[in-house]
């Protein structure tokens, strides 16, 4: 692959348009997309109109003008990356929150079962979250294993299978239809988290029938830092669950202050508290980016930027930890380093910033709406150059930050 | 009182300057502070540094540069409103989440006690939330009983006292001092909820020896809607209390990335996701706006205001729910009326926004920062010739709204 072959292919690629409406900054080719994405030129314009004339100049009529729904509505904007209905997904809270919900509600729907199964080096919130939600739920239990064990973790005790679709380290996809059809064959539930991978893969919930999940909206949604994360609950299940954090915003008739907690029906129940309506708003304008989106093209050019990188962390002598197998994998490519952290930083110094993970992974992700295949060969360069001058030796490069 | 004596008021008022730091529609007198604060002029600009900025420009980076600490930066900035230290205070979650984490983590404090105690008619997410907090603590009841019922029902089997410091419909504010000891007289924490009581009236926990307290900052503090909410723990109790939703954001090492969940030191336990960030540079923009504010002065113009609308309410004929000492209130005002639906609907049609809560409240907020004695002098005008002329009759204010 040369500089020449990556333009060529930036001149056939049908999301190349999308580049433009992104705020990107110059000098900088941003490999931290499945991170925290970049950020929509949409979104200051939506967060001024909302601060300035909902809020400033409506106050509180706003709430009757669009406030009270946006969970729901944005909600319906997730659907189609899912595959959902759109009366299937809601926006509020943050992904961890919606966890404890779900473990704890899944945990209550068959009390014969009291044991959640997930994954060994699962992205870490998910095991805090199931070892606080079992401690809710008397007799319950957390079995973690490791990803070869979990097929046989599965018994008649398996409330619930809690899975990340693609892994935060390695990239390493579940294929979405056969781990929901074991979780079902042991009569259990199946829980995904999309944190990395929705907007970066194609999902289909509907087709594989999955019964839960949640997904993080500041990575390849473009959300904002911190934005509201997502739950889907399958229509067939919204009667039979409880949210355990029963706030009133899940009230049935939130204004009718009543003292007894009465559950909203459909997705509504599953909210809390009051959402941050700027947040929302900043989420929203990034959600609409996504109206027409071709999945298909976005996979195929992930695909493409994958093997960009690749080639030049093979050239350069770096194992990649991710699947060859594009349908195996979401949109990050992951390689080891024993110094994958002073690696990280040196990238970082040449405008190129990806982002270390604990103990020695150098992550890059590959955003296909804003990364060009030039950006991405210009990075694979630049990987090659300091692993093969050791440049990633300055001393420098060894600082740590707060968050690394 | 005429409007020559109101505006005599607003010539010696301390506070009047704070008004020019409020973006206020014209044509508006905004009597509803106490359900959503008015725009602070500081926090567009906020929004845009942090949006274009910090995100756009610096994208993941910001993280090391300001956005990890922002819960306890905020938490610091409203500890000085409750009376509270430094690192008592975290900003995050919503108030439902708050109580909910403070709930569960006191009745698992002391295992020999069960019952959470509060009042019939507390706001509806206290008790919503409670009803689901305790059905996650093996044994756990939730006893509601009226205001007067309330000593009587504290015994050796509470093990915690959920109260609002200011009742959202009446305006009745609790002794923090008196129950305080009341609850720790029966062996009980207390947790407080200051929703409707920061920023509008002095407030001091530690003096009071509170235990546990969530607030709003959407309502007197003017963080916006949906802002993000605090929890405050006594540092006494900071390593005996536990999070009940154990997100990765409250680990003590959160990117270390390890399975088990290991809390936090500190307040920094209490978080549970990423929070929203945009929501933050929100809020702080608007705390800033307390430094140096004098909370006697606050508290002397609230009375003065109240006495206002008490007077046009009682030369109306309004029978007045809410206190007559200001000691023992709030800073709204709060009307009943067969028809206060209409009523309110008939304000608002003048430009004067309070609002309504089930079934005959008139609830009319009073925000010192940025409301004029002329302003509320005006309002009790209004208020005057709708009650006389039956204006509130006009069929087109029976119209209902969806959040009313």
């Amino acid at each position: 692959m040369t500089r020449d072959d990556a333009r060529a292919l930036d001149r056939i690629d049908p999301l190349a348009s999308f580049r433009d409406r992104f705020a990107l900054p110059e000098g900088v080719i941003y490999l931290d997309g499945n991170s925290l994405g970049a950020l929509p030129d949409a979104v200051p314009a939506a967060l001024a109109d909302t601060a300035t004339r909902q809020w400033g100049d409506r106050l509180i009529r706003s709430w009757n003008e669009g406030w009270i729904d946006a969970p729901q509505r944005l909600g319906a904007k997730i659907a189609p990356l899912i595959g959902a209905a759109p009366d299937e997904v809601i926006v509020g809270d943050t992904t961890s929150t919606h966890l404890f919900k779900a473990i704890v509600a899944a945990l209550r729907h068959d009390p014969t079962r009291r044991t959640v199964v997930s994954e060994a080096g699962n992205f870490p919130t998910d095991l805090h979250i199931a070892e606080g939600a079992v401690a809710c739920v008397p007799g319950a239990r957390l079995t973690v294993v490791e990803r070869a064990a979990l097929a046989d973790a599965l018994d008649d005790d398996t409330a619930l299978l809690l899975l990340t679709h693609v892994h935060y380290k390695t990239s390493e996809r579940y294929d979405l239809t056969d781990w929901t059809a074991r979780a079902h064959a042991a009569g259990a539930l199946i829980l995904w988290d999309f944190s990395h991978s929705v907007g970066a893969v194609p999902i289909d919930v509907t087709a594989a029938g999955a019964d839960l999940a949640v997904g993080c909206t500041y990575k390849y949604l473009n959300g904002g830092p911190g934005a509201p994360a997502f739950l889907y609950v399958a229509s067939r299940l919204q009667e039979a669950l409880a949210n355990p954090i029963s706030g009133w915003m899940g009230h049935a008739e939130p204004f009718a202050f009543q003292d007894a907690y009465r559950p909203a029906a459909g997705m509504k129940r599953w909210l809390v508290g009051t959402p941050s309506i700027l947040a929302m708003a900043s989420l929203e304008a990034a959600l609409d980016l996504w109206t027409g989106i071709d999945m298909a093209a976005l996979q195929a050019k992930s695909a493409t930027l994958f093997a960009i990188l690749a080639d030049a962390g093979a050239q350069a002598g770096l194992p990649c930890v991710s699947p060859t197998d594009p349908s195996a994998r979401g949109s990050h490519i992951s390689f080891r380093h024993d110094h994958a952290y002073e690696l990280t930083q040196a990238l970082i110094a040449r405008g190129v910033i990806g982002d270390f993970r604990d103990p020695d992974i150098l992550r890059l992700g590959l955003t296909p709406l804003y990364l060009s295949h030039e950006d991405v060969w210009r990075a694979g360069e630049h990987l090659r150059e300091i692993v093969a001058t050791e440049a990633w030796r300055d001393p420098a490069f060894a600082t740590r930050n707060a968050v690394t």
